[in-house]
């Protein structure tokens, strides 16, 4: 099965739980409508990537580990898209969770979705229960206290924040989660994948600033100009396309010299190149080739 | 250690997480206030006389299930509490986390007490890793989609619900998730410990329908009355105080009836009645005894 089907199959297996006779339908929809159809799909294709290159001799183990990352990325868009937050009226071309089913259902979609990333991971670990706790640890303290991608979001409401700490727990975090749980899915050490998983979520926030200063609208399914509109820092605005995308390909190369070695290391690389490619808007793509 | 020590100090260990240096500080006093001080910590208490009835080999792992299920259910209180499902200004005798931090904080300490149930979990599964997979899993459950308290809740969204099915979710998943993860923790099946938790849970309810009918707000540190001032169905409203008594003493026979058999069976029996009695209004205790 290719990477794209694994993560999709893995993630319907993971909602359809929610589809259960007796429970109630309308969150069902909601968690449905949070994670598909998709989106880039960045963070669980990274875990197989890195499982992939470690051997990925439990691949059960590591499709779960990917979907629970996924699971975890989509709970944060639904609730950093709530009134509370960023009051954002679209998300994936169609509108946000809150606009289609109102707060009280994207707060309980969010809760379900966090926990269900948890219990596909359990699910999943008959195949090697002696790796769940090091998936599992990984893969929570990205997203909790006290530097996962909550943490982060949760600077907003600091009256003083660092803000390369904001940017490296609201984004890095879970990116880093993602190399690491890939290795450990794979029975690795987690721990040297980390740095890899770093830099790339800061690659990541480069792209992201690039795509929202210059990217279209109805290409991304999200509104742009949004950091320029609300006062937010953005890596292109603050150095200019150019020095932005310079950026870019010095992060896409520290985070390549990053990679662990072993045998997998060069097809991991390429598939990072490759990767980075993708994620900048279609308009830009010539220049950073 | 006697069971309130271990919970209160799995709790703390679990709080201390979110105050590392370079967290985000009022996110972690959120979590804080959210947990301590303690309130009756009916469900985590329950996980550890369950697991001591089954033998409980593994101690760190039956503390780090219960302070998890607690965790888990401090979560559901504050998101419960948020302005767009109870509105609530009060919790345990001060104010609730949204009023004291506000509800971005609360939204965001409610998702990482949940994160942080897992992350305890994968922490103190060193001891005994190959139980891990069977107490993240009914935890998991009696929490996420399709049938825990966070589906019970989402009930409340839809424009039709079965009350039966919404308080089994609502209060009963985390009960039959605690006395199953007791059970899991020590090593035993868990499937034959979940009738006692549904029980226990439908009790507990019964209790709580008193409490709210003829409780003291300062002894019970939240307002009473609710049920009556917002039409939601109550036992003690329904069948009158006798009745909702004879109720209660019904369902904890009926829970106690419930306990598989085994050495630890009339102990956990005889902390069970004690339990029930603790549970009753002040002014009711006489009555029940």
């Amino acid at each position: 099965m290719d990477t794209v089907s694994r993560i999709e199959s893995a993630l319907a297996d993971s909602v359809l739980l929610a589809e259960a006779a007796g429970a109630p339908p309308r969150l069902a929809a909601a968690m449905r409508h949070a994670v598909f159809p998709r989106g880039a799909r960045v963070r669980p294709r990274l875990v197989l990537a890195v499982a992939g290159a470690c051997g990925d001799d439990r691949p059960a183990l590591a499709a779960a580990a990917a979907a629970a990352v996924e699971l975890l990325h989509c709970a944060s868009l639904v609730h950093d898209d709530m009134p509370c937050f960023d009051d954002a009226d679209t998300r994936r071309g169609k509108p946000s969770v809150h606009r289609a089913f109102g707060a009280p259902l994207a707060l309980l979609a969010g809760d379900a979705l966090i926990v269900l990333a948890f219990q596909a991971l359990a699910r999943a670990a008959a195949t090697a229960p002696e790796r769940l706790a090091a998936v599992m640890t990984v893969i929570g303290d990205g997203v909790g206290v006290p530097f996962g991608i909550v943490a982060g979001q949760a600077w907003e409401c600091e009256p003083r924040a660092d803000l390369s700490e904001y940017q490296r727990q609201k984004t890095g975090a879970l990116f880093a989660a993602a190399t690491m749980a890939g290795a450990a899915a794979a029975g690795l050490e987690p721990e040297p994948w980390r740095l890899l998983g770093e830099r790339l979520g800061e690659a990541y926030q480069v792209a992201d600033d690039l795509r929202d200063a210059v990217g279209d609208a109805a290409e991304l399914g999200k509104p742009v100009g949004r950091d320029a509109a609300l006062g937010r820092p953005n890596a292109a605005l603050a150095c200019g396309v150019e020095g932005a995308l310079a950026r870019l390909r010095g992060l896409a190369d520290a985070a390549i010299a990053a990679i662990p070695p072993g045998p997998g290391a060069p097809g991991l690389g390429a598939l990072i190149q490759a990767e980075m490619h993708r994620l900048l808007p279609a308009k830009l793509t010539q220049k950073a080739a």
